[in-house]
């Protein structure tokens, strides 16, 4: 039995791992952290785990807790685990950020996008990307650190990576235009995210600001084999859970001047995802709906290619909190020690 | 491996019976019945069962089906399996059904309530209610007939039942005021459940003439050992799952003219449901919320006692489609086969 | 043109204050009061009204604003204008208070469900309840001080009232059950009020405790002519506006025994509202819904009569912000200064 | 007073065309035409009219309703006017039609995107594409057929138009992702629309096949001074109205290389809509957002320079049954009689 420790358990995507990781069967949660509710029965903070979890909420001692647990997983504000990690936690404990702390590699990159300065860069070089579908092989028993992709680009990038790496489109003309259920801003209480505020509304933010767009860059730059720079402007959506990613790109003219077909577009995501549990390339025509895979850790992707303009629409969908937080968390978990993969990931989607 | 056959399978209800199943480790589907979209694949229907079912959906044929399955589950419209039921069927597997056909004891009262005429009534004295926390011991392998209960009635239900059970409330006084999410509707193509009609909007309806009524007064006349007569109001929720029931009765006074006290009330509800794992009774002073049940096989209850009225506000919530119909209905196939009574149902609730 | 003051003017209701206003034809407002945004611009708060309202929000200096308007609204906490409300300042301007502070005559019930002192209890007297049909001959050029009523009470009392002044129904069985959109919750920034704690969820809250129940008994009492006690139970709905309240009550017995007729009880609605043009008893058969009064100032009344109980389920719907708040505090001012009553107040409700 | 006559009174554009002519002072429904519904009094149809329409629906018989208004508002579907209008209705009198029609002047271009045969391309000549803003000169009392455009494409034009009209961005590379509310969707009774199919769901649809696109080319096309090919991607959202349009184009290179600036965009959007009541440019950096524009007339327009890329993204916000339907139809009506241009459309949007 993997011992867990969760530090952040009482947002949304550490309450996600709370409700994945009671339905594992070789993991235990031995830590609900919360600095907010510390001494506070974890029930009485989420109601639905009345009766299912007894255990009060801890601080967040990461010293005292890498001692206790197998792996810990850190569901914290941007910056915040990179002020406390040390090589001693890390020589007695695994760590799953679910934090954008040692996702970029470039930490210039990092603190200019974050603003904020990074101040334990000597692990981002070791930490593992954890996008599971395309790093499998780097995230073995040696692994120490995992960088927990953003629920954006975790979307954004698997609904391009295949057309990316085989060069069927141009990178550059890339445009992903996200639209997200409203979990992904966090349960904090500020006025932009009251109900009333949200819903019966769309909008647009952070528009050519956004912190996941170097990520995405990053990622799809090692796809193309190059540097690459995309449009990415991130939508609120009146709903609880998903991301629905549609992405804009101009098909690769071959050399006789014509496009790639369908069926080579689809060929490519096959290749890629054939054999990926988590990844669903839908039949031909079918459009990706946040709502099909509400709960679960899918991925649906679909496509449609417009000969008037040489372009092709591509369409990912997930649900924010679990493929794009807590459940790739424990998809990564699993990696990491050796687990069947998608033990306890088995979330059929909820419909309605 | 129990087979297992539906009847309805393209309905909500029918969704998450093969949302649960699909969980269960003892039950397999072998026949997804859909009269409307026969031939069709099931999982274009709900799509998010793709890759996870590849059956394509079959008639209703229930005399072959019977011959094929050990249960067949029937998610169908009022009057229809009263229409088609015969001996010859309930001879060779068992029948949970998850319409009224068979939950009113007295023919002349269903017929009265929903304006039908009863093809056979001849099976209504054997069918076992299945409100598995009251009827339990009547489940065994011998039932053939399960009526599985309402989703108004099983909230309704057991939010008052200790109470009226012990005498502490007067049943005559009962009002129940009860919402529910718009799943309970159905999926048929009607105006009424448009999106542009349901959202931003709450409305009672049936009032005074819910078909849940004689159904609610049948089960909880049993409790209190007299007929009685509720007030039951049901209204629309602009959401997609979820009963709220929120119950009015006045408290029986006692002979020397005080009223029960908390503590009393406490303990009658804790008398038939501390061991129960499906009914969650909240602790002082916390209101059960459907949210937190949402997704999950849960009945959470909570009072509240006025002293100011003499009145007890007792309120109940679960999840309409799993408590309320299917998870319920599975509860009812464990038992019947003499499996774990849990099996398959340990549903975490979904928040957010 | 009279000239008008707002303090508060950021909240819901100080924002549907503006909105109506804005279409009104004899009012302008001069005074955008504000304490938490002093010096921004209103638009930037509420940017519906960009381009259309220019000012700035300003402090909550009532002394000073008196000598500038003839009127000021207070959309202000609760105990707020007490603490401040001078005779000075009564003495140069009208003043219509949203809030709780002069509603109820008595002020040791206001301190106990208010939980506050109050300060000002000198005005309590003077103070006229704002509730158009039932009051309007006291709303008088003379009046100075309106206390205009909650949201929950205008619903449940002109719901109610025609039946318990006609002795139609025993006003000691009175019970109601009330739904309310979450703009009744305001724009404070709390968890409880988050998008993704309120959506796809039903609860009741304030369960035996709300504030809003000693006004209702205050009011309807009066129409009794008694003291009486209701039982008044408010639920929080997963939609921006509306109040949907249900009302349970046993009809009167008739000297032979017999009840009201369906005839007698729309006599009685007749009675009263025939003439009002905010009031609308619906046909029939028909229940209100939230939907079909939304943006408006009227309050849609529909009822039902139980024979099997010996009940009536009367049925209210209006706009929280609207009738329940803002639209009323107009109909009130217009009252106050001789207009027209329902300048500015001709709202279509807005469907869908 | 303008008599006015609707056909198809009883759809949600029609309901809000009357919504919007209740409170216009030159103007008196004389007809509320509602095939589905003859005979059933209008206000049993929608509800919020009770008391505010006592009219009954009539059939859609245009010959005779010719003679009896001023002019008719036609919101029926697809091809429905083109197979009954006639010169003689033309020459009794004006005729505003909401539906595609006469929007598209290439008959070849309307028949292979609509799929249909147009019966009447006699009339598609002279009528006049009503994008108000656009094309006010050519709206006058000579003017008998008006083209309302349609909902996404009066919000995606309306984006675009000053920075194609000047040259400020290349129009080949112009992608338009659009979200709308499900009252785009119509009130027919479809599965696919219903609340439990559309609420926490979002998805794209008729994926470079939806009808507006052409509408879209051909008036940016005008401003282009050139046929273009535009992407245009609609979505669903779980939202009743409010349509979202999030625009991307590369800006076009000045000679010496540098991009146009921020100043120099303003300034374009400045030039043709300074004037403009119902177009508003945002301030910079803010972000349209469809509840700001809700149930109002307004166009919200704000943008975004992104230097990395050379993009800009440009996004609108409208109510799509207002300024996306019935509001420019009441504002094309004003044009063609010389009213006021903003008589009846002076309605501050609702917020929340």
């Amino acid at each position: 039995m993997i011992k867990v420790g969760i530090i952040g358990a009482t947002g949304y995507a550490g309450g996600e791992l709370v409700r994945i990781l009671l339905g594992h069967r070789e993991a235990e949660i031995k830590w609900y952290g919360s600095r907010s509710y510390i001494d506070k029965k974890y029930a009485d903070v989420y109601r639905n785990m009345f009766e299912l979890v007894d255990d009060k909420c801890m601080d967040d001692n990461m010293e005292k807790l890498a001692e206790l647990v197998d792996v810990i997983f850190t569901a914290t504000p941007q910056g915040y685990l990179a002020s406390i990690l040390t090589e001693d936690i890390l020589r007695r404990t695994k760590v799953i950020d679910l934090s954008a702390d040692y996702r970029i590699k470039d930490v210039g990159i990092y603190e200019k996008w974050y603003q904020i300065a990074h101040k334990s860069p000597q692990f981002i070089e070791e930490a593992v990307y954890g996008l599971c579908e395309i790093n499998r092989e780097k995230i073995t028993a040696e692994t120490r650190l995992i960088a927990n992709p953003g629920c954006y680009t975790t979307c954004s990038i698997l609904t391009a990576y295949p057309l990316v790496k085989e060069g069927l489109i141009d990178p550059g003309t890339l445009i992903i235009d996200a639209k997200s259920g409203t979990s992904g801003a966090g349960r904090g209480a500020k006025v932009d995210n009251l109900y009333c505020e949200v819903n019966e509304n769309m909008k647009a933010y952070g528009v050519t600001t956004h912190r996941h767009t170097p990520e995405i860059e990053e990622q799809l730059g090692y796809a193309a084999g190059k540097a690459l720079a995309v449009t990415f402007t991130p939508h609120l959506a009146p709903m609880n859970r998903g991301i629905l990613a549609t992405e804009y790109a101009s098909l690769t003219k071959k050399a006789d001047g014509s496009y790639p077909t369908k069926e080579e577009v689809r060929g490519a995501y096959e290749k890629y995802y054939k054999k990926e549990k988590f990844v669903r390339v839908l039949e031909d025509g079918v459009c990706p709906e946040t709502k099909w895979v509400e709960g679960s850790n899918y991925v649906d992707i679909g496509f449609k290619i417009e000969e008037r303009t040489g372009r092709i629409i591509m369409m990912g969908a997930l649900d924010n909190i679990v493929k794009g937080a807590a459940g790739q968390a424990v998809q990564n978990m699993n990696l990491l020690f050796g687990l069947r993969e998608a033990e306890g990931l088995e979330l059929v989607p909820l419909f309605p």
